[in-house]
């Protein structure tokens, strides 16, 4: 293993006065002058970010060469793995400081750096857009009650849905996520090291390295309709932006409204696109408001064994006692996608959530209705997150009393 | 921000020649002579593994330090936050090599260690267990067809599951984890640090350091009946281990059979529970075969458009060609929760995976009987994945011969 590498280990490195042969021109006008993003450890001389491809999947990479499975050396062979579709380029990803979390040209790396990757230069792509379809059982349940109705093209006589989606990598464009977060890059550096216990010196040492790839979760982009009438804002666009919630999403937990309100947001995309228009679901990988499902569960025990049971009323108190903070999920950097997909006007945002929207605002869409959750899908347990919710500035008709808090009590331990 | 940070940054550590105040024994016989996991950045000096809790979230939780959300000094208070049920202690916690990749006591750390963190010690649980209620349609659609009986404790008359559920953060024993795989510690480490391209040079500088907090997704445990019945050898159990697939888990993406298997080994979990056995879900965050989704998308495209269509006969090669390797699973490793939980004997192994029931014969656990999915539950695309993985190993009445291979052609892209 490891056969590739000197002998002497290079514990970080630093600045090299020489310039190097593929320096990154972050927002500029194509790929070519841009730069390819080179994560890739096959050639460490070419490498131009901090990081490497795959985020947490690095890890496994690294299992797969300890254990003789993969070659170090090996580099992808990305022949048919192309785009089903083209996506922009829009004018959004060269605007100063729109796109800071993904790379624009992610997914053309094949078509635009094709030359360089023949020539043995390991450039990867950080999007990948493929085609799908999707049978669910509450949409097929939705067709039964004639809710929905098949047109053949969008949604199919057996249920199945028809839609193109992309899986998105993080690229953090350093001093654009300092901005975005209104503090100096080299803090921004100097916490990110800090807190993940020392991961990456190279977030210190190397200044010059403007462009780090997190080992984090990344984003799929489900779209229903026609992608390039996203970026038409006379098209009417159903979206709902999804945080992940593993309990909820996979397994229907009944203690929060997450896999109901995301099969709203499918059902919605589909009647869009269904009537001319398109639909776009986001779902982003940030389990448990990005604390983690392990905070998640120690929150949860703490919620239904405090006294007076959980109450909406503590419902955020109990997040914070346990995580120190409320919300990691820093909506911030969520409309970097929507940007990416060209969209600057979202006619249903299929969402309550005022982080989301406030975050949209600011950074230049426009959402023009915001359709809440029917009671009649709230599960009987997530009356509890559903008012606290509301209480903190969730979109909805009517804000709850504070005697409205202190009646929403969810279930105990001991009768779930 | 970062206000509990020396002006200086020290990029990484090497060891000191005192003696710890927390030196890690692995394998001890309890808590308190193993000592506590402690991978919290408020006091480094305190500190006796590398990388730091919450997997990949710890990089959210930079993030909110850095735009001041978030006190870099905030340690959680864990009132009322214990597990719902014991589990253990088993013999298998302390048998040598049996659990290298999560921490057996990773749950009781306010019990086993209320002293020290009363006195300040910042030590957090890995591990967290909680109970809830889940609603499935598919479930529901069983109930509504007569194959699913409610029966009050278990499945209700609404249709409401009771589970009690574990979200288990990885926890790894370098020196383990290098045995499981059958290489050198030494040669992990720095293969660990060459292959994330420079993550954590502690994997190098501090041999003595052996616990390593890698930052990739965890583990979720969903136990239907009692979970104590688990280690009981004689009480039935039914038992499917998941691997995520959020494209097929959550949207119901028809080339693959992995939500419709994870219903039926929650469907037979329901069902052993009711029969007075118990029944298990373990779900791994493992996306795309532990190569991520970026990935998986470039290989469906690779699939669909080679020379042929997409063929059973091919299926391995394609991902092989794309990521270098069929596979970065590794389900070595996948065994350490089934001994967290006591678990010696599965009477019914709801997978068909060669790999995985491999993993857990190596490992010394008896799989009475192994059940594949049934004909009538595989999606229309998902037959290539199916008779591939069935010609390479796949347990099933039969494998497929060469002609049925070639014969196995999925949709092409066109007719998505």
């Amino acid at each position: 293993m490891s056969s590739n590498a000197p002998r002497h280990i290079r514990l970080t490195s630093h600045p090299e006065p020489q310039a190097h042969r593929w320096p990154l021109r972050w927002g500029a006008a194509g790929p070519a002058e841009r730069g390819p993003v080179i994560g890739s450890v096959t050639r460490p001389s070419d490498r131009n970010v901090i990081g490497t491809h795959g985020g947490s999947y690095s890890l496994y990479r690294a299992l797969a060469v300890s254990a003789g499975a993969l070659s170090p050396l090996q580099r992808p062979d990305l022949a048919n793995t192309h785009p089903v579709t083209e996506i922009g380029p829009y004018p959004q990803w060269t605007e100063p400081g729109k796109i800071v979390s993904l790379d624009p040209w992610g997914h053309v790396t094949g078509e635009a750096f094709g030359q360089a990757i023949g020539e043995g230069i390991d450039i990867r792509p950080t999007i990948a857009i493929t085609r799908a379809r999707l049978n669910m059982a509450e949409l097929n349940a939705l067709v039964g009650q004639g809710e929905l109705a098949p047109d053949g093209q969008v949604l199919h006589g057996n249920g199945d849905v028809s839609v193109t989606k992309a899986a998105i990598d993080p690229v953090w464009w350093l001093p654009g996520i300092a901005e975005r977060f209104g503090v100096a890059e080299h803090d921004l550096r100097r916490t990110l090291f800090e807190q993940t216990g020392g991961m990456y010196p190279e977030l210190v040492t190397r200044p010059d390295l403007s462009v780090f790839l997190p080992p984090i979760g990344g984003i799929t982009a489900y779209i229903f309709g026609d992608p390039r009438a996203l970026a038409d804002r006379h098209t009417r666009l159903a979206c709902r932006v999804h945080d992940e919630c593993n309990g909820s999403d996979v397994f229907g937990s009944d203690i929060c409204t997450c896999r109901p309100y995301l099969i709203q947001g499918i059902e919605e995309g589909i009647r869009a696109a269904q009537g001319g228009g398109v639909g776009l679901v986001v779902y982003n990988r940030k389990e448990g408001r990005a604390l983690g499902e392990v905070t998640k569960f120690l929150v949860y025990n703490a919620r239904k064994r405090q006294e007076g049971g959980d109450q909406a009323a503590t419902y955020f108190e109990r997040t914070e006692c346990v995580a120190g903070v409320q919300d990691a999920r820093f909506q911030q950097l969520m409309p970097d996608v929507l940007h990416w997909l060209g969209v600057t006007r979202i006619h249903r945002l299929i969402s309550m959530s005022n982080l989301k929207y406030d975050a949209m605002v600011e950074q230049g869409i426009e959402v023009l209705e915001r359709v809440p959750i029917p009671p009649d899908r709230i599960p009987p347990d997530a009356a509890v997150e559903m008012e606290a919710k509301k209480a903190a500035g969730y979109f909805a008709p009517e804000a709850p009393s504070p005697a409205d808090l202190a009646r929403t009590v969810g279930r105990p331990l001991e009768s779930m």
